[in-house]
């Protein structure tokens, strides 16, 4: 029950089929004086948006946003948002032979299961397509840290299938069609994903998102800190199956003295933490992974049920993304934001004010 | 601000300092008829109890819990019950000296960038001694899930540093001090701790906790799925850095054809996606991996700074666990136990019950 | 901050101005298997609708309401259900006087205090024109109360200005444009609202609204007891000042024999609890009643200043309601049954299921 | 289910029946850097404390309250602070007569029939007592209002019985056991107590509460606005039927002349309002009425029915409040505090401070 919103202060609520007649959001709670236009939502929907390359699903939608109440005068009211876009490319017919059928790794058995019915149509409410309106979302938060704190939130695939990115030049992540930002591996992952996409086959992927010149005392310990809900965050987008932050799960073989960041008068020593001490922002850069899994629509035949329980083939022939986490930055990025400025205005609820870094210790290199 | 209550239905608030007069948490919304006591709670509260073994922290705590409200002729009556822990073994002494000093990794820092003042003693509020709170309300959920569902809650330690269990016993658990459920490595666990506490060190651990039995058709999809609120509550836990479901970061190079779960009528095949699908369990059994890092309080010399942002030279001398992992299975267990029964009753709120498996899709052996 | 959303478990989310592009809601938590068409949502939305009568504002507007999502084959998924009413009658230019204007008694001062800016077209935000879609939002809440539960929300201009219905014939209401249940005073009514609207003067009015075959059970203490929850929501309507349950303000010069409800084998005896004690509801009808603050837009000079300051004379021209409490027993309607409807789902949420009376207790005459 | 939180940002949680072991609970949310301490909280505590004068019930219970956590050297540190009544004077077996009858118009056959158990002694959790630690909670908000906002929030006794308070002296109310503000009407309320008591009756009570020096801009449309988030807090008091903001039920006959409060350059003409418009504070003072029912405990035999539905004769002789209105006062002060304190901490969380009256219009006498 009423599971489709986040945020306490900067509250999002969404709803949307793949197949219905739109989705759409409101975003509550953005403080007024924020410039924003549709064309501001625009270029990240963009990034997200598919058929924009041969690596994605060629479905082809506009994700159009508009914008329908809350600005007033080209600046945000303080008063709800509400954002809609319409679905102008849904093809129901490709998908009715999936209408008694349980794909495999897909919702649409535990959406039975849960609900007693379900749009088939598309995954419907299960469908990645509802991660349009994250990012349209998202992109509000954005904006309001950029304009109003000078933050940066940003990210790139670290990991397709086999293949890590082993360096990370900002400036190529919009170069390449996979947001990678290691110019040396994209022939090897273009070569990758044509060898897949041959086989019918889909991989999963691992993506990287930072946030830079975050104010540090962000989180509220001991259960909404600011880790756990950057976890909920990502751990809510579609396919992901794990959550780091800093060193993640590399800190399990670590010892003390190599995990702790040491701090000098210039600022931390490192950041395996990845900016945040007990639940609560350091100043230095917010780092989060996700592991996204492969995409469970395949050209290669998997065994399944059927509504009455009958073994089945199961075979999906409809328009796909071979790699889900091609897409992903751009609703990482929205959901880190959207957690970032939740927890800076709850942060200005609390003193009246959000703090930068203290003279002594400034944020550092780390 | 208020950042102390976990649950929508079934919701934990908790409250407390490690050098306080008392822990304390009130566990509003447990429905009526459960039986429950004291020793019901203290089962749980003595496995993570410090001071059990050589290889955690010395400091002697009883953790003898009191229930002051919400039950009456040893049942739950549906009003909140207020519990509480007293503080016993508090030396403050001990921790006078880091009064005007960041320890590195740890909270001393953010909890002053945040709140302008912190409770030196101990750690205070950002000490792991809270989750004392976390686990005696867990043991509530557990209780209720376990006696109305026949859900079953449990973990173990699945890695200490470089050392993994490589199989698992269910009985082995609690025959050694690590919840180690595979007793083949308990010695070479027993000489690393050994050496590690020589070297006055401290190493990761990771933990994986299942839940058994469970009901399909919990979670709330879009942002309170499952999968999310498991993310959420396990990275709410002092030192935990990673949460996986399932493959977790596996999937990363995992194909769709390997990854994917497929499903015969007698069940599932395999269980890659940890029991949830779509944000929504499948009935098969829930599990999820943390990762928790090194203790920070060593008595290795770290460098870091001190209220004035002078360099300074940081030793600790307190009682420490030199791995927190250890201690940490129950703690996961009351979490995750705490979100399926809030799940639990979301769903029955939906559909005035909560389903169990139909009949043409048994759980199967995944 | 995000202030827009109401209901725990049957969550309704709102946005939109007087005159921008169109108003729109969420609503989320709606359980599955509810027969749902956009006629159920217009035959309350033509209830309240504008231009009904001669008493009510000349502003033009059809209140088609749209659903988006969360409908599928004729029935509720369970997914979010999303509306939309596009505005087509906004007149700008009758607002552009009262730009740098405070009305007294509108919103015009406290919505500039509150974001430093306001949308000052027809009030904005502010304006009633945002109860289309409490009406939206609470018709589906009728419904599944109806056809779930056969609990039956109605409600009735108890008080016009001076003019107090003295007998509820619930066949009247619907035969004249006052929602007045006793037709002996109609007559009176329209003349009154002649002569008023000759003055170019407005009045308050009182409301009464009842919900019949409630469950006993529904309301959750000491907070979120059922009747706060109802004074929350009523007096969360345009121009509400005042709300009662059952006997209300009388009760303040009542005695202890008088006031307490005997019960009797055949069920209570009377009603001045309005069908809750404790804050937990009996069973017998739930009885509300606001009251209505006159409209503030006057064809009357009225005294105020603008934004700097200055002694400003104010008059009113646009199309107003001269009274806002004839239009406004759809809206409390609506807002009970979303109250009811929630409750239903949290108590469905701790037993599994919603009694109604039991045997030895029926609920009788009260 | 979970029903005992309060508050979005300055959140308070309760716990705790008539007769258990304590009453508790935990104010999450408070900003660090109040000077508070136990002596602050007992002030009130011992306003609405039992067994002060022969008005009130004779059960005699210190309700000396002890914070647990969340201070540290005199101030608050921003983790929740705990706080715990121990009950000393609970005699359960004045009480065991009731186990199996539901007296009328209390709680117990509401708590029955939704929890199917209840704790009979004393009315359990629905006993008055656990006012007991909204007002421990409220002193807290109050304290802090006072202290860094310079809000004054006080209330009084403004009608019992039949008797009205007809002038306000704020000297007066702690001059007399009633909270009366008219020391002329002192006499006549105590020899109308006396006639009462020997009467075996009880009686109803109308109580005002007052804010000062309250910021504008406080409130949260459209459904938090600052009025139901006031009206829900005032009627979830124990045996609250009614609550008016301003000019409350008056408005009903009101014309929008005599309503509309002008604004001069000095300030609002009048306050009619109650000190909210469009939900939203306006600088002025905010005044609530609320109304209290009768007490139901009585001495004069009322009729009723036993669990098994058989017609039973309910007389009452524990110890109780004859007029529960009488010691109300400072508990509804304690809740519109708390509501004060929330919106004003969701207030800096919108604009990163709370601003006073703008230069041009002051808040007048209002």
């Amino acid at each position: 029950m009423s599971g489709n919103s986040f945020g306490k202060l900067f509250t999002v609520t969404s709803f949307g089929e793949s197949h219905g007649l739109a989705l759409g959001c409101i975003v509550d709670g953005c403080p007024p004086g924020l410039e924003l236009s549709e064309a501001d939502l625009q270029e990240d929907l963009d990034r997200r948006r598919p058929g924009q390359s041969r690596y994605t699903t060629q479905r082809r939608e506009a994700d159009q946003v508009k914008i329908l109440s809350g600005v007033f005068e080209g600046k945000t009211t303080g008063t709800p948002i509400g954002l809609v876009i319409e679905n102008t490319d849904q093809r129901s017919k490709d998908y009715s032979n999936i209408k008694d059928q349980f794909r495999p790794a897909h919702a649409d058995y535990t959406y039975m299961q849960k609900y007693g019915v379900r749009d088939y149509r598309g995954g419907g409410r299960s469908s990645a397509r509802e991660t349009a309106m994250r990012v349209a979302a998202g992109a509000i938060a954005k904006k309001y840290l950029k304009d109003f704190y000078g933050v940066n939130v940003r990210g790139y695939l670290s990991q397709l299938g086999p293949i890590k990115a082993e360096s990370v030049d900002w400036n190529q992540i919009s170069e390449n069609p996979f947001f990678c930002p290691d110019a040396s591996k994209v022939a090897e992952m273009e070569e990758y994903m044509h060898a897949l996409s041959k086989e019918g086959n889909s991989v999963g992927a691992k993506i990287t998102v930072v946030a830079q010149n975050v104010a540090p005392g962000l989180g509220e310990p001991i259960f909404d800190r600011l880790d756990a809900e950057i976890a909920h965050a990502l751990m809510s987008i579609n396919a992901v199956k794990g959550v780091e932050i800093g060193a993640g799960f590399d800190c399990v073989a670590q010892k003390g003295t190599e995990h702790r960041d040491e701090i000098l008068p210039e600022g931390f020593a490192s950041n395996q933490a990845g900016g945040i001490l007990g639940g609560i922002s350091t100043g230095q850069d917010i780092v989060a992974h996700i592991a996204l899994k492969p995409t469970s629509s395949l050209r290669i035949p998997g065994r399944s049920v059927d509504v009455e329980g009958n073994q089945v083939e199961v075979v999906t022939k409809g328009r796909h993304d071979p790699c889900v986490g091609i897409r992903a930055t751009p609703i990482a990025e929205a959901m880190l934001a959207i957690v970032l400025l939740d927890h800076t205005l709850r942060q200005r609820g609390q003193n009246g004010g959000v703090k930068h870094s203290i003279a002594v210790i400034p944020k550092g290199q780390g």
